[in-house]
C-alpha cells in the first residue's frame, strides 16, 4: 500500500452534548476521504472498521461530565463518536501491528480509523469464533461480566444471584456464569421476549419483566423467598432499591452500570441503603479497564466454553454504518434483544 | 443475701412504637418491685445498674420492624426499655458470674435487672480507667469504631478521612484513631460547640459544622481537594450524596448508621451512587455484634492509648434514671456532647 488511495470515509459525529434520552438526531452522518497510509514517521495504524459495538456507558460521554477524573471522559461535540470496535490492520507504523492484523479496542464511529494509540489495542487471536463477539461476549463487555463477577461478587455454588438488565451484552453472560457455578439465578429484562430468553436460551432458573410488575419487592419475594446472596446491578433506581430490602447477611452488590438513570435529568434516589447496614452488605462499583490484565485468562475460560456450547451468545445485528445511531439510541429502550452490534464491513 | 430484700425498682418503659422524632412522652418512669436474688435453679444474675448508654440504634428498635430477620428487634411496647449498660452483679445463679462483679451488655433501663443470658454479657477486668468508658469508648461504641475503621475501611497512613457526626461516641474514637494512623482527619458535627472539641480536643486536622454549609459538597471540596480515601458514614442522606461526589478512585465508606434518618417517615434518597462505578468505591455496611471476638486484641489497644493519654474522650454525663428519656431523645436532636451517658449510680 506504497502510495496510499485515497477513499471516502463515512462516519457519525455526536452533534452536541445530550440532555434526556438521546435520539438519532443527536447524531448526523458524514463523509470525509481519507488516505489508507498512516502517516510518516508515525507509530500509529490505520484500520478498517468491521463491527461497532453499542454500549450504555456511551451515554455517559454525551454530556459534559463535571469531574475531569471521571473514567468516562466526555465526547467532543461535532467530532467522531468512538467506542469499542473491531478493525483489520491496513497500515501499519507501529512494530506490533501489520497489515492483515485484526484487533479489537477503541476506535472511531467511521469506516477507516487512525488510531494514534494502539498499545491500547487487543489482537484478535482466535478467529474460530464469530468476529462480532469481540464487541461483546469476547471483548469489553465480556471481560465486564467475567470481573465483575468472579473477582468482584466472590461468587459459591449455591448462592441465589440475581441479574438485571439480564438479557444484554452484559447480563447474558453473568447469568450463565452464575449457572456454570451451580448458583440458583433469576434475571428481571424488559419485554416477554427476552424473559423467554433468559429462561429458555440462557438456562436462567426463573426470569420476569420488570415492567409487568408493579411492585418490585414482591416480585423479588417471590423468586428469592430466603433473599438474595450476589445482585449484579445494571440498572439502578427503583430496582436497586427493591434488591437492598431483599439481600441476605453478607450479600455482595457488584455495580456495573445504572442505564435506568443515564437519561434522567437527575438521577431517582434510593432510599433503603441502611439495609447495607442491617445486612452488612458489600457494594462495590467497578470498571472493567482495571481488569483487562485478566484478558488472556478471562479467553482461557471462556473459548472453550464458547466452543463448547456451553455459553451462548444473543446479538442484535445491525447492518451498516447507516443503521448505527438507530442501534445506539434503541439500547435506551430497550429495543435490542442481546448485544447491540453494528456490521460496518464484513471483511 | 440469703432471703433477698424486696425493693423498689425504677423503670423506664416504652409507651408505644414511636413514628418521627422521638419524643419524651413515648417513654415514661414507673416503680415496681424487685427481690434482690435469683430465681432458684435458674442460671441467670441480678444486677444493679450503674450507668446507661443513650444509643442512635435504639431508634430503630422503636418502630416495628417488617423485616423478622433485621439485627434490630423491635422493642415490645408498654415493657422496660432495653439497652447497653454498666452493671454490678449482686447474685449470680451462673458459674462464671460472682456478686461483686463488674459487667457490660445489654441491660434493662431500670435500677435492677434480672439478666436470663449472662453469656452475652462482658466481664469488666479493668477498673482503672472510669466505668461509665464501658458503654463507650471500652464498650459497644468504642468497639464499633475500631471494628468500622480498621476491619471495614483498611486504611492506610496519609489517606485522606472523612467522619459524619464526628463528636459522637463512634466518631470521637474514629478521628482519634486515624489520627493515630498518620491520616488526614477532618469531621462534620452540628454546632461550633462541637467543632471545637474536634479540632481542640481530638487534634481533628479541620472540621466543620454541617448545618452552616448550604452546600456540602462545596465543604468537602474545600476540605478534601484531592478528594476523600475513607468516609465513615453516622449520618446518610445529604451528607451520604455530597460525599459520593467527592471519593476518590478506591475509595472505602464504612457504614456504621445513617442518625439523620431514623426519624423520617421516608428516608431521603440518595442520587449520586453512579460515583460508585466512577471511582470503584467499595461500601460495606457492618454490624459490631460481628467483631466481638476481637474485644480483648481492641482492649490491647485501646486501653494503654487511655493510659499515655494518646485518646480522650468526651461524656455527656445525665444523673440518674429520671433524667434517661431526655438524654435519650436528646441525641436525635444532636443536644449531646459527646457520648451520652445516664448515671443510675455511682456504685
Amino acid at each position: 500500500m506504497a502510495g496510499g488511495e485515497e477513499v471516502s470515509n463515512k462516519q457519525v459525529i455526536l452533534k452536541d452534548y445530550v440532555s434526556g434520552f438521546p435520539k438519532e438526531t443527536d447524531l448526523e452522518l458524514r463523509t470525509e476521504t481519507i488516505t489508507l497510509k498512516v502517516p510518516q514517521d508515525s507509530n500509529a495504524i490505520l484500520v478498517k472498521i468491521l463491527y461497532l459495538s453499542c454500549d450504555p456507558y456511551m451515554r455517559l460521554r454525551m454530556h459534559k461530565t463535571e469531574d475531569e477524573s471521571s473514567v468516562f471522559t466526555s465526547y467532543t461535540p461535532a467530532s467522531v463518536l468512538t467506542g469499542f470496535g473491531v478493525a483489520k490492520v491496513l497500515d501499519s507504523g507501529h512494530p506490533d501491528f501489520a497489515e492483515g492484523d485484526l484487533i479489537w479496542g477503541t476506535t472511531g464511529w467511521e469506516e477507516y480509523s487512525i488510531i494514534t494509540t494502539p498499545e491500547t489495542l487487543f489482537k484478535i487471536q482466535h478467529t474460530d469464533v464469530p468476529l462480532s463477539y469481540y464487541t461483546g461476549i469476547l471483548g469489553m463487555p465480556g471481560m465486564t461480566a467475567y470481573a465483575g463477577f468472579y473477582e468482584a461478587c466472590s461468587p459459591k455454588k449455591g448462592e441465589y444471584v440475581f441479574i438485571s438488565a439480564a438479557s444484554g451484552a452484559v447480563g447474558q453472560l453473568v447469568g450463565q456464569f452464575a449457572k456454570l457455578m451451580g448458583c440458583y439465578v433469576v434475571g428481571s429484562a424488559g419485554s416477554k421476549e427476552k424473559v423467554d430468553l433468559l429462561k429458555n436460551k440462557f438456562g436462567f432458573d426463573e426470569a420476569f419483566n420488570y415492567k409487568e410488575e408493579h411492585d418490585l419487592n414482591a416480585a423479588l419475594k417471590r423468586y428469592f423467598p430466603e433473599g438474595i446472596d450476589i445482585y449484579f446491578e445494571n440498572v439502578g433506581g427503583k430496582m436497586l432499591d427493591a434488591v437492598l430490602l431483599n439481600m441476605r447477611v453478607r450479600g455482595r452488590i457488584s455495580v456495573c452500570g445504572m442505564i435506568s438513570q443515564y437519561n434522567l435529568e437527575q438521577p431517582e434516589g434510593v432510599k433503603n441503603l441502611m439495609s447495607i447496614v442491617y445486612k452488612r452488605v458489600h457494594m462495590e462499583g467497578f470498571v472493567v479497564f482495571d481488569y483487562y490484565h485478566l484478558y488472556s485468562k478471562f479467553l482461557d475460560v471462556v473459548l472453550p466454553y464458547i466452543r463448547e456450547g456451553k455459553i451462548v451468545y444473543v446479538e442484535d445485528i445491525a447492518e451498516g454504518l447507516e443503521s448505527s445511531p438507530s442501534a445506539l439510541v434503541g439500547l435506551f429502550s430497550g429495543r435490542n434483544i442481546g448485544k447491540q452490534v453494528v456490521v460496518v464491513a464484513r471483511e
